[in-house]
Order: structure tokens, then sequence, then C-alpha cells
């Protein structure tokens, strides 16, 4: 792989690009009387989860447990003739064989069509799994190859095949009145003029872009195991973002309760959004149900890539107007998700993204492919669209001779402004990130050589909210218990410990997080859509905050005075203005425990809370070989508007990883479909992923302005920074060689492409 | 073992006994309106228990796991000279050898002096059990042997051997101003004049009982195992009576904090209050904190005898005198409790029971003798002195030609009485629960033959409290999730969720109980004291009314109306007169989820709430062979003041199960020691339990008087049952043969000795 010198641009060194002396955090809210918050505290499950002693959904064994695998469709679109699993049963050591037959009109295997190539026919279940993939391969399916569409773009042509028999399509048509095919959904936005701010236009700029499906490449594939009981209910342990959410999807899946289920997440090594839907959750319920022992199924890399969830692909044709001054007057386009079977659209408003554009008509289309179903990729549609977005203002600003910041700042969303979700901005959020990012990046000041550039693009998120929960109780030494069931992603659960240490006056270290299966804790949304740290944060402080309230009642007793002349300060209550008389965080709730009102404790369930968006600033620098076409990222900024810095560490690391897999979609990764519909790169040789000196390193910068609703003033972190970083690239290959590649990835041979194309014009 | 029917009167049938038609229940209170509480519930983990899939904690199972082995003492008394573990370090598979000198000062293991038959010495931490085994015998202890006290009588002889060595004891004298050896404890209740009441008495009976060491016998010997991890916490599976407890009994003795470990109680597979206390767990944790792996520790039966909690025996010496009216006017004498190392004192007030005495002296002796410390055994302390009690008073009666149920109403405590507890009672309970017995048993009206006799005993116990909590959340179906930390013993979580279907009026079904582990839920007391369903069945009932309040709130919203004005009934709100507007309990949760106020839920923490006494009156027929000293138990009739029984199948098991070990206390249990201070019948073979041959179908009876604070009425109903039975058989036997055995257990010998005894005088 080389030294990580090799990476960077022959001849520079990258202090040169780095002789600044800027701090790196743009923190306009510090609060020093933090303790907790806001502290650099390593992930409190890391010693366990690095030493090998966290418990994944692989691990789980059980007594009789049996080992189910799936027999897939080879073909990416084919009619089922027949089904003969009679070899497979008479293997020794098969306990059963799945197919539609056995489901009794439930929709969890193929019946007559497979739909894609992975697509699940019938699942073996046997001894081990050695034998249940012999046994796979011993059923014959006699299967009538059908012509199959794998791109949105040739998959609406009027004469296109059909992706899925049967599928309820919108009646769309082209411009000579011929119906679309394969358009599951359809939506549009029209405001103001567009056709007369068009004409008014000082510059207007209209490209092709693509984006192909993308996969979430965590480290661990899906496995999930189900234990029926005897009573009639199931336990089901699986790697997931919300065992709330599995546990209604495979009700839904089962026509079942979901009082039936008991689901039981474990540790996750990965998810970004792939791993709120089921793999094989039914499959492996169903089968335990039937077989009455427990079933295990693991998924494999290659059906990972096959079957998963990944990021749809799109087709977009965009075009921006603009003023001499900058101001983006029009938007108008159309978009083509590639949306699997599910044939499944996206949000069209990405397209404007945060700024503010008078006239629009956008017309979004989610197509059916024979692909499964995307899924959600942190900030799901984000990246695809941010790239055809910010390469049209780029390059409006090229053609106006705006510096590419300031034709951001001019039309940015502003303090005031209303946002899609309906509140009110209390700050110049993004403008002010941008201003962190030009200047931790030097925009403007750094001396590029030939063949270098910079390139700039901005991505907005809305964080969600949504039902959580956290429940804490002290132990008699003043530690603190908390459970909650918000799956930890990317350090939630530390930063719950944080905010509980914070409202209790306790080290961090003297709080324990704890996951609460779907039997312990109330309905729990998703740790997905940014909102983890979010609403589960807020559900930590309000109920810290109840804690504190009950401690305080209950050191007043101790110290014979009204609650409200104490104070909780360093783990301990004493009374205001006589600090001798105090009795620690520990006495008091020992103490509780031999009290009327019981143990020291604290809940808070949240329900929904205002959501606000956050954004984020990606400045890439890269140096081009315009004889190969490689593209060298010399650096990276990564601004963003995160409100408060819960954990600066961890949001780091979150901004560090997003940024990553942005950049590895521009320049990397895509998964490759042949003629027939088949996946070519469906596994992780030749799927290609960023590995670490594949890497600069990224220059994070943390913009701090709180949002009222946020705990602490925290908004969620895990989405935006995945959002700009295709997008700044590509506007930094433009700006180092005056090409503009705007289909993903931008591969060596299409920045080849381009560049002969830039010659022949 | 013959057909039930040889064990039954000769000659006589069952039915001549039986012959009446009342009915069994003597319900006073019913409530047609209840619908799930006061059902004969099934236990919800019953099909679990019953088809092995009930993890005990024996089924856990890590990898890496390691498992420990305890040498232990086989002398009552010895000192250590030296312990040469050489050569079981050197056998393959060992992996760690723990002796005192490697606590570090805790106090563990045996350092110098060893004080029973099974104290622990050593633990040999290795691969597998056997080699563990194999190294407990390779270790080499050199011991000094020292005379041993196992005798409460004689050892508290000024000449008697020392128990143990340097424990402090309390100074009391015998009659010549000798002190008394071996006393660690010592009360005294002391009211109004005796001596004058008794030179007043018309009838005196003074007789010394002895009862001797008693183990519960419970179906699983404990078994434990712990996991150090990384960061520094220990996770420690066991089967407990209270994880809480256990968790703090562990940290005190290994002086760490309770929150560094997680407690995870398993099913338990009895406990009757050995289970309280530890076994092996603070040895488990600290060998895996040593070891960095898992260990697991399994005692197996002869340990359970050797170094379990059984009851404690005593020594008993009771005066009593009464009035010509039956009045009971005074009670005189002295216990000496069979204390163990630990010299434990018992509960002297038992020795006066249920019945207003107004003349009292009474002393207490905690003794130590060479023996475990005793552990609670279901109304520890009450059966023993019940026997001494209730013998007496039966005594009296036949000296002054009363009944004997007569006496006892004649002196029961009564409505508007004040109880040591410091409550006044509200009915008549322990009045009406004889006469109830009396009626069922057709006392007085039953012709009895030659060397049949009927006896009567009475029991009381005040329940207990203590902080407990239920957390109620609500599914999408309707069906609801209740998490609490109280330990289910003998249904407690079935009568739970009867009691949460009751409130939110949903089938008992719908409802799952879980219990959440230390670092789930607050603090919880022990599942003892016949306080788990009084208290945490208190919290149970609360929660459910908040999730309900909650419930109406959402309702209220969907069906546009005030919450005042719906009422929720069958699984449905509908508007109060208008049923048609309705809505489920499924529907509105499902909506709830997606509300701004969250999941329907509700929570309840339980710190103290009032407790009552409750009482049992056992009334035993027995046909006794004089040649043989053989009893027949031929029937016996078992009432209890249950307050409400909420399920009265599983109340009638704990009476049933209760009155079984209370006779077989009395006819065939306990532990032998001989003259070195070893037992002589620490396994299942030797020491003698009933078998389902052994008992008659016991004859429960509940009354029902409500208790203003137990969910709906209901008091503790564990502890009660086990008190009156040996009595009870006693004062059959002198019924029926005319002579008194005063030393537990009745065997045939005793009676024999008895009888040849009374034709001596």
């Amino acid at each position: 792989m080389g030294s990580p010198g090799d990476r960077r641009a022959p001849g520079h060194t990258r202090q040169e690009l780095l002789d600044h002396t800027e701090p790196s955090t743009e923190c306009s809210m510090p609060n020093p009387s933090l303790n907790s918050v806001g502290k650099r505290v390593g992930r409190l499950n890391g010693p366990d989860i690095v030493t090998g002693r966290t418990l994944y959904a692989d691990d789980i064994q059980l007594q009789e447990m049996l080992h189910g695998r799936v027999l897939r469709s080879p073909h990416a679109h084919a009619l089922i003739r027949s089904i003969d699993t009679r070899k497979a049963r008479k293997l020794p050591g098969v306990v059963d064989v799945i197919t539609a037959e056995e489901t009794d009109g439930l929709s969890i295997l193929a019946r007559k069509e497979v739909r894609y190539q992975g697509d699940k026919v019938a699942v073996v279940v046997a001894e081990n799994p050695d034998i249940a993939l012999d046994a796979v391969e011993l059923i014959e399916v006699d299967y009538q190859v059908l012509g199959s569409a794998t791109d949105p773009f040739e998959g609406i042509a009027p004469n296109a095949p059909v992706a899925v028999r049967g599928a309820k399509n919108e009646d769309v048509r082209d411009e000579n009145g011929k119906r679309y095919r394969n358009v599951a959904a359809r939506d549009e936005i029209v405001q103001g003029d567009v056709d007369a701010a068009f004409a008014k236009a000082d510059a207007v700029v209209e490209n092709i872009y693509r984006a192909p499906y993308w996969h979430q490449t965590y480290m661990e594939p899906n496995s999930c195991t189900a234990q029926a009981q005897p009573g009639g209910r199931v336990t089901l342990w699986t790697s997931c973002q919300g065992s709330f959410n599995i546990r209604s999807a495979v009700a839904d899946a089962l026509k079942i309760g979901e009082g039936r289920l008991r689901v039981v997440p474990l540790e996750m090594g990965g998810g970004f959004g792939a791993k709120n839907r089921l793999f094989c959750e039914a499959h492996a319920v169903f089968a335990s149900i039937r077989t009455g022992r427990p079933v295990k199924i693991l998924i494999n890399r290659e059906e990972e890539f096959l079957d998963g969830h990944p990021a749809p692909g799109c087709w977009v044709r965009l075009k921006t107007a603009a003023r001499k001054d900058g101001s983006i007057t029009a938007v108008e386009g159309r978009i083509l998700w590639d949306g699997g079977i599910g044939g499944r659209n996206g949000n069209l408003a990405r397209l404007v993204g945060p700024y503010n554009v008078p006239n629009i008509r956008l017309e979004g289309f989610g197509v059916r492919t024979n692909k499964p179903t995307p899924g959600a990729y942190r900030a799901p549609g984000a990246p695809q669209t941010a790239m055809a977005r910010e390469s049209n203002i780029d390059a409006l600003a090229h053609k106006l001779g705006i510096d590419p910041i300031d034709i951001r700042l001019k039309n940015a969303v502003r303090k005031g402004d209303r946002t899609s979700g309906g509140v009110t901005l209390p700050h110049d959020w993004l403008a002010n990130t941008i201003k962190a990012a030009a200047k931790e990046a030097r925009w403007g000041k750094t001396g590029l050589k030939k063949n270098q550039g910079m390139g700039i693009a901005c991505g907005d998120w809305q964080n969600g909210s949504g039902p959580t929960n956290a429940f804490i109780a002290l132990s008699e030494d003043g530690s603190v218990q908390v459970l909650t069931g918000q799956v930890d992603i990317t350090g939630l659960h530390t930063v719950m410990a944080q905010i509980v240490a914070e409202v209790l006056t306790v080290p961090v270290g003297k709080v324990t997080v704890q996951l609460g299966d779907t039997d312990k804790v109330p309905y729990t949304s998703l740790s997905a859509g940014s909102k983890a740290a979010y609403s589960a944060g807020t559900a930590a402080r309000k109920a810290a905050e109840g804690a504190r309230e009950r401690l305080l009642q209950e050191a007043a007793d101790i110290l014979e005075a009204a609650p409200a002349d104490l104070e909780l300060k360093g783990g301990k209550v004493s009374v205001i203005g006589l600090p001798s008389r105090s009795v620690t965080v520990a006495d008091v709730a020992s103490s509780a425990m031999d009290s009327n009102d019981g143990p020291v404790t604290g809940q808070w369930i949240v329900g929904k809370i205002p959501t606000y968006p956050s954004y984020s600033v990606n400045i890439a620098t890269v140096e081009v070989d315009p004889g190969t076409g490689r593209v060298h990222l010399l650096d990276l900024v990564a601004a963003q508007d995160v409100g408060r810095a819960l954990n600066p560490m961890l949001v780091e690391g979150q901004i560090q990883g997003g940024a990553t897999q942005s950049i590895a979609y521009g320049m990397m990764e895509g998964m490759i479909y042949d003629e027939e519909g088949r996946v070519r790169n469906a596994n992780l040789l030749d799927y290609a992923i960023p590995t670490a000196p594949d890497m600069p390193d990224i220059r994070t910068v943390l913009v701090e302005e709180g949002c009222e609703h946020g705990p602490y003033g925290a908004k969620g972190v895990g989405e935006p920074p995945i959002i700009p970083g295709a997008a700044a690239v590509a506007n930094a290959i433009y700006d180092a060689v005056g090409v503009r590649v705007t289909e993903l990835p931008m591969t060596p041979e299409r920045v080849v492409a381009a560049l002969d194309q830039a010659r022949e014009d």
C-alpha cells in the first residue's frame, strides 16, 4: 500500500498545506463549568470490545441450536417453474426445508417470481451450517429467466423489461405520451415561476449525474438467532439498530402480535442505517417455531451485497440558474431513484439543499429495478443529491467569476429562516460553518500548484427524534446505573453516561449504561437519523434531573434542611453556605434504600421533541495526475455545526468516519451490475473501500452554537458528515484540471475520459 | 413405599373423616367484578420450566470458563498449622489455588482456625471440575483438632469447649455465678408481674423442647458464575432470592463498590430463605478477577448440608400459666438458639405468639456452636417456637378441661389490638381462621377411634415490605411488558401479571413479566419475608394504574373526549355511555408510540408500606401405633388468613408446601451431628424428607378478610403455613395416646420412649 507520503502530492509536503496556527475548534459556547459533558471520554465499552469480551449476535450459542441457510435466486429476474426439495430433505442432518409453500401465505420467500439476484427462495435448517449449505445446493429449482431492469434511466423506458410482475406503478408519460415503465412512485416540487427565472438568469448550468448502489460495508455481517419457547413466545437475538423496529417488522412479516416476540439487540459491529431493517430475522423466528429448536442464520459477505439494504443509486438531471451577484434564482430537474424491487423514492427537496431558492420545478421517480429495495445509509439520499447540487453551484460560481465560498454564503439559509421541518433557525449555522471551514482550510491563501485544486461542498440534515427513554438508579456506593432501550451507536451510551455524570456531579466512571431488550424497556425508536444522542441524551438528562431531585429530598431528611437550601456539587450534597454540613451521594443513595420512598431513581420517557437541521461543510484539496486520471486527496477539512460536542473525540470520530465514507463514494465505491443484472463485485476484494493509506488525516472543525432542544445544546451529528465529501472532491478536481466528473465513483478512468472529452471540445 | 392407603388409618376410610359438605374456602370478601385477580391462573413460566427451557444458574456456560471447587474442613473445630498447595498447583489444568494468604486480608477463607465441618479452606480453579476436585484432594492441610460445641444446651456450660476462638461473647452467668460459654447474644422480654401471675394461676405447664438444625432441601443446589470484565466490572450469575442482596454481600466480602458488580439472578430451583445469603459467590468473583476468566462454582448436595444456611435448632424451657377460664396469664422461660459460629439469636417474642399475655419473662441466647451460622428458613424461628408455645397451651387446655380451640379463641389477638409491628388489627383474623379450620376439620364432630387424635396449633407472621418496583410498557398489539427487580418465588411474576391484567382489563396471557438484573432496575429487596406479592404486587398495581392513566389520556386524544369521560373495560377505552365510541388498548398503545408523550408506560417504586400479620391454623388428625411408635397422619386441615388470595391455586400451593415442610420437621427431618461435630446425614438418602406418599391431601382453607395496604387486600402468604404443623401433630399425638413428645422430629423411637416413660410414671 506504500507509505502515506506516497499518496500525497509528489514534491509537496503536507506541512505546506497546513502551515497555519488557528485552533481547530470554532467554539462559540464554551462552558467551563461543565465537568463531564464536552470532555474527551473514551468509549466505556471500549475495553470489552477490543479484548473480545463483547457479545455480538453471532456469539449466541444455544443448546440444540440449528443453523439456517438460504437458497437464493441466481437470476436477477425469473419465474419459478418448480422447486424440488426432496434430495435436500433426505440429507442426514437436515431438519427442515422451508419454501413459500410451507409459509402458509406469508411473503417471506419467493413464490412464483424471483426479482433480484439473491432473492430468497428457500431456507434449509440443519444440525450444522455445513449440512445446511450442502442441502441448499441439493434443492433443484427450475427457472424461466425474464428480462431485468437494473438501471433507473433505462428502466423507465416505455419498452424496458418489467422489473416486478403485477406491481402497481404510477401512470407517468414521456414527452411523446408513452407511459414510462417501472415508476413505483412520483413526486414533485413546484414553486414560483421557473421558466421566467431561467429566462432572466445571468448564468445557467445543466448537468446529468449518476450514482451507483452503494453498500454500508459494516464490519459485522448480520446474524440472528431465534428461540421459540413452549409458552408461545419467541426470543430473537440480532445485530440491529433498533430492537423494537425489528420486533415490529418480524411481527408484520409473520402476522403475529409484537408481544409474542422478545428482541434482544446485541452490540452492533456497524450498521449505518442498514440494520434498521430485517435480514433473515423473520425466517429464523419462523424456522424456530416450526422446529421447536433455536435457529441461527448467519449472512455471509456475499449475501450482504446481494440481499442487504444498500443505498440507492440515482440518475439526476439538474439545471440551476443564478444572477450575476450569485443569487440562485431557479432549480429545475428530475431525479430517478434506483429503487430496487420496491421502487423506493427519495427526498426530492435535497436537490435544493440548504439554500434559499425562490423558483423550483423538480420531479422525482422511485423506479423499480431488479435489485433489493435500497435501505438507509447515513443521511439517505443526501450524498447523491449533494453531488448534483453542489457541482452545479460550483459551476455557476466559476461561470460568474464568484468565489465558491461566497456563492454559498450568498444563498445559505440564515437565522430567522423557516426550515422545511417547520422550525425557525436561531443562528447562522450554515454560514458560520462555511466560514469556519474556509478559515481552517486557509481558503484562497494556500498556494496550490499545477494540477492541484480545492473544492468546497455543503450538506444539511434535519436530525430526527422519536420515542426513547432512560431509567436511572443509584447504588449504595454512589454509582449510577442507567437503562435505556436506545441501541448504542458510536458511543451513545458513553455520552449518556457523561450527561448523567454531569447532572449528578459524579465521575463518568461511576456510571454504567445498559441496553434493555424489548421486554425490559418501553418502545424505543431506531438509533438512526442522527437522533440517538439528541433524544436519548435528553432522556438521560431529564431522568438524571429526576434522580437529583430525589437525592436532594432524601439528603434534606439526613441534613435536616429544606431541599431548596441544598446544593449538589462534586458528588456531595451540602447546605448552601455551610459546606461542612454535607453528605456524599453514596451515603444518600445508601440511606434512601431504607427510606419510605425507596431508592434514588429517575425515569424519563421521550415521545417527540422539536428537531433542528445541522450543517456540514467539506473542503477537499486534490492533485490530479492528468495522465492516469488518478486523484490524490491531499487534504480534507470537515467542518460541522454540532450545537454542542458532548464528547469532542466521539464527534470527531463521527465526522472522520462519515467524511471517509463520502470520499470513498466519490472516488472508489459502488456496486457494479452486469447485463444480466448480476452483481460483479459482491465481495470485499472487488468492491473497493478505503483503507487508512487512502485517506489523509481529516481536519475536523466543530462549530458549537447550541440548539435549545438538544441536551446541553447538542444536535445530531451522525449523518451530516457523509453528505458533502464526494461533491467537494468533484469541485476540487474541476479546480485542479478544469473538468467536471459527473458520475460516481470518480475513478481514474472517468477522470481521464472527462479530460479527453474536454480536449475534444 | 406402598400405596397411599397403607399410610392411613387401618380399618378407616379417609371418607369417614371427610364426610362433610362444607365448601373449603371461607371467603368473606368476594368480588365478582374481578377478572384476573383471584383466578386460578397457571404459572406463566410453567411451560418453560417443565420442558427444561428455563435457564438455571448452572446452565450458564461461557467461553474460557474455569471451574472452582472448595477445599473444606473435615473437622468441626481445628487450628490450621500449615497448608501446602504445591502438589495441587502442579496438577495440569489447575489455573489457580487460593488460600487465605492470597486474599489480601479478606475473610472469605479460613486463615488459622476452621470452625465447622465444611468451613472453606481453599479454592482451586481449574480447566474443568474434575481437575479442580483432584487438585482439592492434593492440598495438604495440617490441622490441630480442637474440642467442639454442637448442642446449644451443652455449649453454654461454663466448661464447654470454646466454639470460636477470640469471638466476642456476652457475659451471662448461671445460678452459681459461673459465666456461660459461647453466648454471642442475649435478649429478654420482661413485662408485668410474672411471679405473682404464676402464684395465682389455676394451671401451670412447664416443658423442655428441643429442635435440630433443619435444611431447606430445595431441589437446586447453589451455583454461580462470575466473569470479570476488562473495564473492571464483574458480572455474576447466581441462583438467589435477591440480586441486590447478593451484590451487597459480595461487595462487602471483597471490599469493593456495589457498582462494580452486576448480579444476574436466574430462575431459582427453591430457596426458602437460604438463598438470601452468599454461598461461593464472593469466591467466584474473586477467582475471576484473579484469573481474568469466567469462573463457575457449583455446590454439591453434601456441601449444601455442610456449608449451607440451614434453620437453627434450639433448646427451650417454657412455663405457661392460665386461669380456670383459660386466660393465659403468664409466660416464663428461656430459649437457647443453636446459632452456629455466628451465635445467631432469634425472635424471642415468638414464644408468646398471637395471644394476649399480660405477664412475660423470657430470655433468649444466641449460642455459638461449631456449625455454619444458620440462615433464614421460611418464617425463621417460628416453627421451633410454635412447637413449645402451642404444646404448652394444649397441655393447659387439657389440664383445665377446656377445648383446645376455645383456649386459643379466648387468648387470640383481636380486632383493635396493637401488634408488635405497631399496627392495629382491623379484623378478628386469627379467631376467624381458627373457626374456619375447626369447621373444615369438623372439630369435635368426627368420631375418632382408639389411638386416633386431633390436634390444633396456630402461627402468626408479620409480612415484610421493602424496596421494590415495577416498570410497565405496552406494545403495539396491546400486550404488556412488566419489568421488576423482584425475584420470582412461587409464582410472584404470575400474580404480578394478574394484577396488571386486572388494572388494564387485558387477558393475563397478554402480560409478560421479566426480572431485571442489578444493572437494569433500582435496588430491590429480597423475595423473602412473605413480602414479594405484597410489595411488588403493590408496585405492579400502582404502575399499571399509571399506565391506565396514560392510556386514557392518549385515548382521549383519539376519541376527542375528556379523559374523565372515558372508561377502560374489556381491553377497550370507550366514552362512558357511548360504547360505540371506543378504541382498543392495542390501538391506543400503537398510536401513543407516535405521540408527543411517547409510549404508554407506568412505573412505581416502593420504599416501605405498612405491614400486617397473618395467621395460620393447622388441625392434624393422627393415628399412633403404640407398639412401633409410628404416627400416621390421617388428615391435615391448613387454614390461613390470606387477606385476598390473588391466585388461589398458588396460595394453596404455598400452604400445602409449607404445611408439608412443617409436618416433615415435626416427624422426620433434622440434621444429626456426631460427637466430633460432624454431620451424619449430609445427603438425601440419610436426611429424610417427605415424598408424596408420606402426606395426605392437605385440605387448605383460605380466609379472605382484606388488608387495606396489600394489593386487592392481599397479605403475605409464604411463611405462615410452615409454622403450626409440627405442633399440631404433637398435640394430635397427645390426643391420641396421651403422651407429649417434646423433641423434634417426633420419630417412632421418641414416641415409643414417651409411651414407655408414661407407663413408668
